[in-house]
């Protein structure tokens, strides 16, 4: 029985046909010889020890254990019990006892860690070279930087020797490696996954990141780790919701043709430009947004005070170790050495002045599509400019969490050179459901195959996840119709129209006697005793619909409207008492129709 | 024409009779000389100048200039434009061109400023002892300390000088004055207020404050200053909302027994205790809460992190003008002159830790009361003990800003001894409204006079305000009423039972054929051609109702009931096709009446 694809679709439908894990844990480790990447892996798993926690799984259950079965692998800044946890730094490393919580959830469902992977030293990079180990080879063209700084992560993922990976995410470690190896890189909302057992880096800014073949994957883990933890005084409870059906028309912010960013590589911006035709394909509309003030922000991440958050992270070892850092990351470091109590709340306010300035920006759309990275550097380039590629690599990524904002980094195609393209999604945290959402649009719409591996996107069913994001439809019939007299109070409570429709013929409309404005009622009548009356469907949130519906005025409520198209929705009615003098008009077919003809 | 009490209610009515401003001017001069406390004001505005300002205000219309004509003082710390800003440190005195934000917005509303006033120096202080200035006397007992920061601002308004006065708060110094000084003191949810204009003591966590004599006072004020601010980058939107009726059973947090502290005053802990039983009276529920945490928090503000930011907010000056500064202030500032960065960033982890333990505390209740200040203090006290003293005044003030709440002090009652009691009312960030609302409840309670003035507490018509704090009423008739199969519905929403009603006598009531669980549908008829039927009122939040209504199946809607009170709520109803062959059971009187019978 060959292998299947890795991803957990596959993994899952081989398991239920009578697959044995015993047969994808050797798969795992033909892969790893097969790759013959010495850079990627810190540690590995032994088989034996594999092959019993295999055991212990009992029979396939995935209802129980929603990722049993599946192969990960773990950043080395996060500690697996029994695996030295290093930080890419020799000197540092320590022998874990427990794991941290996301490990435990993870394992707890199922999933078995084959390895600690390689990272830019202590996670300060978005490189991957920054690492006293072997480099890991960046799967799609060994040429280029890995990215980092959750290189060994993303690798590993990009050649199939795991289903996903853990990285961690504070300047983009978790999108850039994600967008250079053609995966799937998912930054959760920050506080979404529990911190506890990661060595930090800026800890108010640090994340947990999910690398995945596919969208679907990505989520399935994000389902299983995001959960509030009492350990972590930065756990948030983030629900893991709102993954399903993208909202129709969605309104995403660009940066401003004056304001892109891709350091000469016009084919990284053609890469883009293509992207962006498939976000308007498929019906969203794009908004172009002055970005300076988020490149300010993305230029305090390694100016002050959060430098001195890294530092302050590691003090008592760089105090006493310093010879054993990396010399970038040693450079670094060294240089927050003599900030200030002062100096930290300088950095504070600067940021809380163009978190300010931005979020009238934020608030102007649904979510942001940022390239992942504006270019691609070779190994080469690196050497050259150890300090200002890395940085520039980092152009759409580093004002990210300073923000607090949730990303996902996306593969979208291949450049005409062969090297991989991938846009990155942003939204205000909280919104992980709707980025992935449309981010599985995106990467199915791409028709790529996975990562490194040549693996076809499988054809999964959608079924499992919530359908919506918990919008609620309601179907106006009069004053509230577009350009109506009443059509400003859906809009004042952002209400957002979804689409015209008709009702089932169950339906009769009347002008209501006495109102100011002149409004219709609607009246259900026996199926085909009344008309197909013309509605628009508009969709609120919960909290909106509930103040709209509070504010409607008696004869009118809101019940279930069945439509023609065999759907329905709540929208308005009438009573009936209010209809006993009212002028039937179901003949027009809608009050649209009726106004037109009557004045 | 005697001067009338200086509530701006009675002000108003006094204007709206025929009085003038002028009138008013001379007899906040007259009061000043009468009250003979040179320590109150730094500065005080030219008569001449005020007499312009009230001719240029135009005919009396406080529909327009809601604060017409009313007079009030601003704590040094904020600028007014052509008066100095000294902070209570001479050397530092500077002279501002233009208005503090919050200046500005009561100043076009109508106010007068009347002076400026004494506080702690740089805001740094609980007690107004602080000062190079005279010491402001208290308003109730002179041996008392005034309490501070904001020492003037507190008098002015307790003397009956002015009706209002700006304070500032970060960490008790809008609260502690009041609290001693027998008036209002509320300090707004952090960014309520700008603070563009102010000089900053702890940037994050500085608000500007309202002492006035009546809580409906300080909430006028409120109405006017609380406007987001884009030249301030901690301003937020928090809307001046939810201030009127109290809902009526609040869930009251109040500390523990064991972790209560009134440093020996048994007098403060039995005025507490009254308090108390105040609220029990007015229907509410106390519940204790340990509060070791809380202080802990408190614990943090004069440790590291916010002292280093109170020094860098004066760093230039200090740095060069050490002897400036009060022997107290300046040995509190001195001792953050050598903190790092990473001594910050440890207070701030800190901070997150402590959050993370309290929220469940706070998400627990609907408010806390706490003591305003655990005890009085003289001033011979304070010459003994200055850095303890006023350390123990903070007892239940200084996490609060930390903790991102709002609070609200509020007189209870005159001691066995004669000294002033009140409490403080806190909330998470935005509710305001409820604070306040609850505030005026305990301060008609009290009977108390206002201030040291003598003057009784206005009679006033509530109707100008919101009077509710943003719920929905939703009226049950059947499966959804308490105990009923679908009650669980309103309870999974948070829905809270208000209470118990009849519809007016226009509706009949129908067992719904074909339901399960069985339900009945009320429906419309013209009036006295039906029943009262028993219905029971809950109240939702607009998101939880907005859920609820969604999930509500054909052919049961929600529209306008009439009450047999004159009322009406949402409520509902059913379509009148589902009643055809639908059983009348109006002459139960209601669903219950009919289940008891049926079953």
């Amino acid at each position: 029985m060959t292998s299947p694809a890795f991803d957990i679709s596959s993994l899952h439908a081989f398991y239920a046909n009578g697959g044995t894990v015993a047969s994808i844990i050797e798969a795992v480790f033909a892969r790893i010889a097969e790759v013959r990447d010495p850079g990627i892996f810190l540690h590995l798993a032994g088989k034996e020890s594999l092959l019993e926690q295999a055991t212990a799984l009992g029979a396939f259950n995935p209802s129980v254990k929603p990722l049993w079965g599946i192969p990960f692998a773990v950043k080395d800044n996060i500690d697996v019990a029994g695996m030295p946890t290093t930080a890419a730094c020799p000197d540092y490393a320590y022998m874990p006892d427990i794991d941290a919580t996301v490990v435990r959830l993870l394992k707890e469902a199922g999933a078995l860690v084959i390895g600690k992977t390689n990272l830019d030293q202590f996670a300060t990079g978005l490189v991957g070279v920054r690492t006293p180990y072997p480099v890991p080879r960046n799967a799609m063209d060994a040429d280029l930087v890995p990215g980092g700084s959750s290189s060994g992560s993303a690798v590993a993922t990009a050649q199939g020797i795991v289903s996903f990976a853990l990285g961690t995410d504070t300047a983009g470690s978790g999108r850039i490696p994600a967008g250079l190896n053609n995966i799937v890189g998912m930054k959760p909302s920050l506080g979404a996954l529990s911190t506890n057992g990661v060595i930090p880096a800026c800890r108010t800014l640090d994340c947990v990141s999910i690398f995945a073949l596919t969208v679907n994957d990505v989520w399935r883990v994000f389902e299983v780790a995001a959960r509030r933890d009492a350990t972590d005084a930065y756990s948030k409870t983030i629900p893991a919701d709102g993954f399903g059906q993208t909202p129709p028309v969605l309104t995403i912010g660009v940066p401003a043709k004056a304001d892109r960013l891709f350091f000469g590589d016009a084919v990284m911006e053609m890469a883009y430009d293509v992207a962006l035709q498939m976000l308007t394909n498929l019906g969203h509309r794009l908004v172009e947004v002055p970005f300076g003030d988020f490149y300010k922000v993305a230029n305090l991440l390694y100016e002050g005070a959060w430098v001195a958050e890294r530092y302050a992270a590691v003090k008592d070892f760089f105090d006493t170790n310093e010879a054993s850092f990396h010399p970038v990351t040693r450079k670094i470091y060294g240089g927050a050495k003599q900030l200030s109590a002062a100096d930290a709340f300088r950095g504070l306010y600067a940021l809380q002045d163009l978190k300010q300035k931005v979020a009238p920006l934020i608030a102007s759309v649904d979510l942001f599509c940022v390239p992942t990275a504006p270019t691609h550097y070779t190994r080469a380039d690196l050497d050259a400019e150890p300090i200002r590629e890395n940085s520039r690599l980092g152009t759409y990524t580093n004002f990210v969490n300073l923000l607090d904002m949730c990303g996902i980094a996306v593969p979208t195609g291949t450049r005409s050179d062969g090297r991989p393209a991938s846009i990155t999604l942003l939204a205000p945290s909280g919104r992980d459901g709707l980025t992935t959402s449309l981010a599985r649009d995106i990467h199915r719409g791409s028709g790529l195959t996975l990562g490194a591996t040549g693996w076809l996107q499988p054809i999964t069913k959608d079924t499992s996840f919530v359908d919506d994001v918990g919008l609620i439809d309601i179907a106006v019939v009069g004053a509230h119709l577009s350009g109506m007299p009443l059509n400003q109070q859906l809009l004042a409570l952002d209400g957002r129209f979804l689409r015209k429709a008709q009702t089932s013929d169950c339906y009769r409309l009347y002008v209501l006697p006495g109102q100011m404005p002149a409004k219709p009622g609607l009246l259900r009548v026996p199926q085909a005793t009344g008309g197909q009356i013309d509605v628009e469907i508009w969709q609120m949130t919960p909290a909106a619909f509930g103040q709209f519906v509070a504010a409607i005025p008696s004869p009118l409520g809101i019940g279930t409207l069945y439509l023609a198209d065999g759907t329905s929705a709540k929208g308005f009615l009438a009573e009936a008492t209010a209809i006993t003098d009212a002028t039937d008009i179901t003949n027009y077919g809608g009050w649209r129709n009726y106004v037109a003809a009557t004045t």
